[in-house]
C-alpha cells in the first residue's frame, strides 16, 4: 500500500459520533477509494490490526468493515496472503467517461403549465395578500373533526388490518355503494357499484377517461375558454383538440355540429353545470341538443360535474348523464370540492365495460386508492355528514356571494359586465373596454391582490379581456379591498 | 291533455314517504314523460289546481314542481294561457336512435392482467386457505397504532387546514426531507428534496418514470422473468420491450451488451437488490458492469429497490444509484412494503430536471398526493418509528424464513432447487423435473393452497417450471401444511 500517500485516517474521513456506525464509515470510505480508482483491483489492503492501529480504532471494527466488503464482493481474501481489492471488479483503468447526462435529460418535453389554482406557494404570513382563487371552497370550513373521528374509528376497528393489504382498484365497495345511492337520490343517476370507479380527485378521473377513450390523433372538442388541466390530459393522450366557443349557455352546439360534419369527433369535454371558467349553466334545451348531437354523430360526452353541490338555484340541474337518451355520457365528479381539495376522492361513472378498461389502466398507474380514507369518507356519507356539511357550506357561500355582488355593484359596474352565477364559487367579469389582464395581474400582485392569469383559460394561451374571481374563502373586508384595488388599477384617476 | 289516458297519479308514480321530496317526484315524473316523448313540445299541462286534485296533493306542491321545471327550461308559461311543455326543447318526434354503445365501447383494448398479488378477492373465512403470496409483508405487523396516533395529532394541529388545500405535486416537503435524510444515512444516496418526487406507491413511480423517459417505439430492456406490473407500464408507454435472461446474480449483462450493439436501448429496468421473482441479489461486480454498460451505451437504468429494508445479510447492498459512476440511474423505492401496502408512499429520485418533468406529468394524472398521510408518515420517520418497525419486522421475518427453510428441506429438497435468499420475503423454487405449474396451481387451490401462477412472471406469459413462495404472513403450521400439500401434488404416491 506504498502508493497511498495520505494516512488512512484522512483517506477514510472518519467522523466519530456521526450518524453512521464507524465500521460502515470505514467500508464506505474504502468503496469510495475503489470507485475513484485509487484502490485498484488486485491491490492488497493492510491487515486489520495494522489498519486499526493506523486509524486508532479497535481491530474488531476494521474486521467488521472488511467482512462486509468481502460479502459484498468489493474485497477478497487469498488464503494466507491477506485481503485484496477484488480482481473481478470491472473498474476501468483509464479515466471514466464524463458525466453522461444526455440519456436521462433527453426526456419528453413536458409543457404542462404548473397550475397552482390561485394558492401562492408561499404566502408571507405578515402580508395580507388577498387571493381571488379559481373558485375553490374555503378549506377552513372542511369537516375536519368529523373526518378525524372517522379515521380514528377505522383505525380502532378489529378488522382494520384488512384495509391495509392490497385493495380493489375501483375503490372500496362501501364507498361505491354510498356514491351510487347519493347519485340516485340527489342527481337522478342510476349507476351500480360496478359502473363506478373511485379516483384520486376528478383529475385522475379525467386522465383515466382520456387515456381509455382517446387514441393519438383522435379529435376531441373542448370548451374555449375552458379548464386547462383537462387540456393537458387530452394533450398527453395524443388528442387533436378542437376548441368550441361559448355563449350564455355554455358550449356552442351549432359550432360543434359544424365540426362534426367535417371531422369524426371522438369525444366532447363539457362542464355543463357551471362552465369553467365563465360560470354559465347549460339549460335543458341545450342539454338535449348536445345529447342529440352525440347520438347522431356517435361521439362520447365527458361530463365534468366538478362542483355539483354548489348551486344556489332551487336545486342543482340534473346531469346530462341522467337523461334517458344519454347513451354516450361518461360522468365525472368529485367529493374533493365538498370535503377538502386535499381529500382526493373523485369518481368516474359510465358503462360497465368502460369502467372495466378504466380500472385495468388504473391498476397500472397507481395500483389502487387509499382504503382507510375511502372508508372514512364512506362513513361521513352514510351518517349524512357530507350532506349536512354541504348545506351548511352552501349557506355560508350564499352569504359571501351576496356580499361579493354588493361590492361588485359598488366598484365594478362601470368597467365590467357580470352575471350572478347560478352556482359555483366564482364570478366571471368581462371588461367593457380592452384591458391588458397580464399587466393588470402583475400590477395587482404588487398591491397585494392575486388573480388568476386569464391566459390559462384560453386554448391558445392568449390573455382574455376578463377575470375569474373566486370568492369562497374571502371575508367581506377582503372582497371590498380587493375589488377596490382592481378598479383602482383600471381607473387610476378615480381611486 | 286529453291524450293522456292514464291518470296523473299513475303516470307520475308518486311515492309518499320516499327519500325524494314529493314536488321533486312530480317534476322528475314530468321530465320522464317529456323525454319519453309522451309529453311533446307545445302540449299544455293541467293547471296546478287541477293536477293537485287529480293526484290528491296540496296545490303548493304542484306549483313548486312547475316553478322548477320552468326555471330549468322544461316548461314555459304563456300569459293568461297556462303552462306548456317548452317549444324550444329539441325533442325528436320520431323514435330516437337505439342505444349507441359503439362510441364508448370502442375503447382501447387493455389487456393488463388483473394482478391480485396473491390475495384472493374473497377468502371464505371458514376455509383455512393457505396463501403463498408474492412476497408481501404481513399486514398484521403494520405499525397501525403509531400511524393512528400520527393522524390524530395532525388532525388536532392548529394549522391543520393548511394541509387541506392544494399541495405541492412532489409531495410534502417535510416527508421529502425525511426521505432525503434516510436515503443518505441508510443507503449512501445523495438526493436533495428537489430530486425526490413522492408518488402513490412504487407503481406510480414506475408509471411516471416510463411516461417521462420512454417515447413510443423506444427499446426498453427488462428482466425475464420479471415484474409484470412494470411490463404493463412500459407497454402503456409504447415501449418495445426486450427481455433479457437472468443468472444467479440477476440480469445477464453479456446478453444486454449484445442487445446494445444492435439497438439503441433507452432504458433498462432492474430489481438488483432482490430480483423479482427469482430473489437473487446482484453483487458488486455485476453492478459495476451494468453501470459501465449504461455509461458506454447511454441508456438509463431504472432501479426498482422495492424492498430495500428486508435484507437478512449483514446489511443491505448499496443501490446502483449510490455508485460514483451512476450517471444515468433513476431510483425507485417505496415505504408501502414497510408500513402497509395500502399506505401508498413510493418515490422516485433522480436528476432535478428529470424530477421536474415527472412532477409536471404527475400534476396531470392526479394533481398531488395526500398531505395528511404524508405528514403522518413523515412523523413516523422523524420519530424513528419506521426504522424501529423495520427492525422488529425483520426479526420476525428472519424467524419465519428459518422456519420456511426447515420445511422446505423437509419436503421439497427432493423435487426442487432453492437458495436461501439474502433478502425479500419469498423463496424461489425451481423444479428438478418438468412440472405443469398451471395444473399444479389449480389442483392446489382445490386443496386449500394458493400459489401465484408463474405465467405472470414470464415475458411471453408461458408458465415456468418454478414457484415463488411468499412466506411473510404464514405461521409455521401453515407453511408445513402448505408445503406438504404442494409436494403431495407432485409425488402423489408418497404423501
Amino acid at each position: 500500500m506504498g502508493q497511498m500517500l495520505r494516512p488512512w485516517k484522512t483517506i477514510l474521513n472518519l467522523e466519530i459520533g456521526a450518524d453512521k456506525a464507524v465500521f460502515q464509515q470505514i467500508a464506505d470510505g474504502l468503496i469510495a477509494e475503489i470507485i475513484k480508482g485509487r484502490l485498484k483491483p488486485g491491490m492488497s489492503l493492510p491487515g486489520s490490526r495494522i489498519l486499526a492501529e493506523d486509524i486508532g480504532l479497535n481491530r474488531k471494527t476494521v474486521v467488521l468493515a472488511y467482512e462486509q466488503l468481502i460479502a459484498e464482493g468489493w474485497l477478497e481474501t487469498v488464503y494466507k496472503k491477506g485481503t485484496f481489492v477484488s480482481e473481478k471488479l470491472p473498474i476501468q483503468k483509464t479515466r471514466r467517461k464524463q458525466r453522461n447526462e444526455e440519456s436521462i435529460s433527453s426526456v419528453k418535453n413536458f409543457s404542462f403549465t404548473a397550475y397552482n389554482e390561485g394558492i401562492p406557494a408561499n404566502i408571507p404570513t405578515d402580508v395580507p395578500l388577498i387571493v381571488f382563487n379559481d373558485g375553490l371552497p374555503d378549506v377552513k370550513l372542511a369537516p375536519l373533526d368529523e373526518l378525524a373521528r372517522a379515521y380514528k374509528r377505522i383505525f380502532q376497528q378489529k378488522a382494520r388490518w384488512r384495509m391495509l393489504g392490497y385493495a380493489n382498484e375501483r375503490g372500496e365497495e362501501r364507498l361505491r355503494i354510498a356514491l351510487s345511492m347519493m347519485l340516485s337520490m340527489d342527481r337522478a343517476l342510476n349507476f351500480n357499484v360496478n359502473q363506478i370507479c373511485i379516483t384520486r380527485g376528478s383529475q385522475m378521473a379525467l386522465y383515466l377517461t382520456a387515456q381509455v377513450l382517446v387514441k393519438p390523433g383522435d379529435f376531441v372538442a373542448i370548451e374555449n375558454p375552458g379548464y386547462r388541466p383537462a387540456f393537458d390530459v387530452f394533450k398527453h393522450a395524443g388528442a387533436i383538440m378542437l376548441p368550441v366557443g361559448l355563449d350564455e349557455q355554455g358550449i356552442d352546439v351549432k359550432q360543434l355540429e359544424e365540426l362534426c360534419k367535417s371531422q369524426a369527433i371522438k369525444a366532447v369535454y363539457v362542464t355543463p353545470h357551471h362552465q369553467f371558467p365563465t360560470t354559465v349553466s347549460m339549460k335543458v334545451d341545450r342539454r338535449l341538443q348536445l345529447l342529440n348531437l352525440s347520438n347522431q354523430y356517435g361521439f362520447a360526452i365527458i361530463e365534468d360535474d366538478y362542483d355539483h353541490d354548489y348551486h344556489f338555484g332551487s336545486r342543482s340541474l340534473q346531469p346530462l348523464a341522467s337523461y334517458a337518451n344519454a347513451h354516450n355520457v361518461i360522468y365525472i365528479s368529485s367529493l374533493s370540492k365538498l370535503i377538502a381539495p386535499a381529500v382526493r376522492v373523485g369518481y368516474v361513472a359510465g358503462p360497465e365495460s368502460f369502467i372495466d378498461s378504466l380500472a385495468a389502466l388504473r391498476m397500472t398507474i397507481d395500483r389502487q386508492g387509499d382504503p382507510v380514507m375511502e372508508h372514512a369518507v364512506a362513513e361521513l356519507m352514510e351518517e349524512g355528514l357530507v350532506n349536512k356539511h354541504a348545506k351548511k357550506a352552501l349557506g355560508i357561500y350564499r352569504e359571501r356571494r351576496a356580499m361579493m355582488v354588493k361590492y361588485l355593484d359598488l366598484y365594478m359596474k362601470e368597467v365590467a359586465d357580470y352575471e350572478l352565477p347560478e352556482g359555483g364559487l366564482a364570478f366571471w367579469l368581462v371588461f367593457k373596454k380592452p384591458v391588458n389582464t397580464i399587466q393588470l395581474a402583475a400590477q395587482l400582485l404588487n398591491n397585494g391582490v392575486q388573480v388568476i392569469s386569464t391566459e390559462r383559460f384560453s386554448f391558445d394561451e392568449q390573455p382574455l379581456n376578463a377575470l375569474r374571481l373566486g370568492y369562497a374563502s374571502l371575508e367581506a373586508t377582503e372582497m371590498e379591498r380587493g375589488l377596490r384595488l382592481i378598479v383602482a388599477s383600471l381607473i387610476p384617476a378615480r381611486y
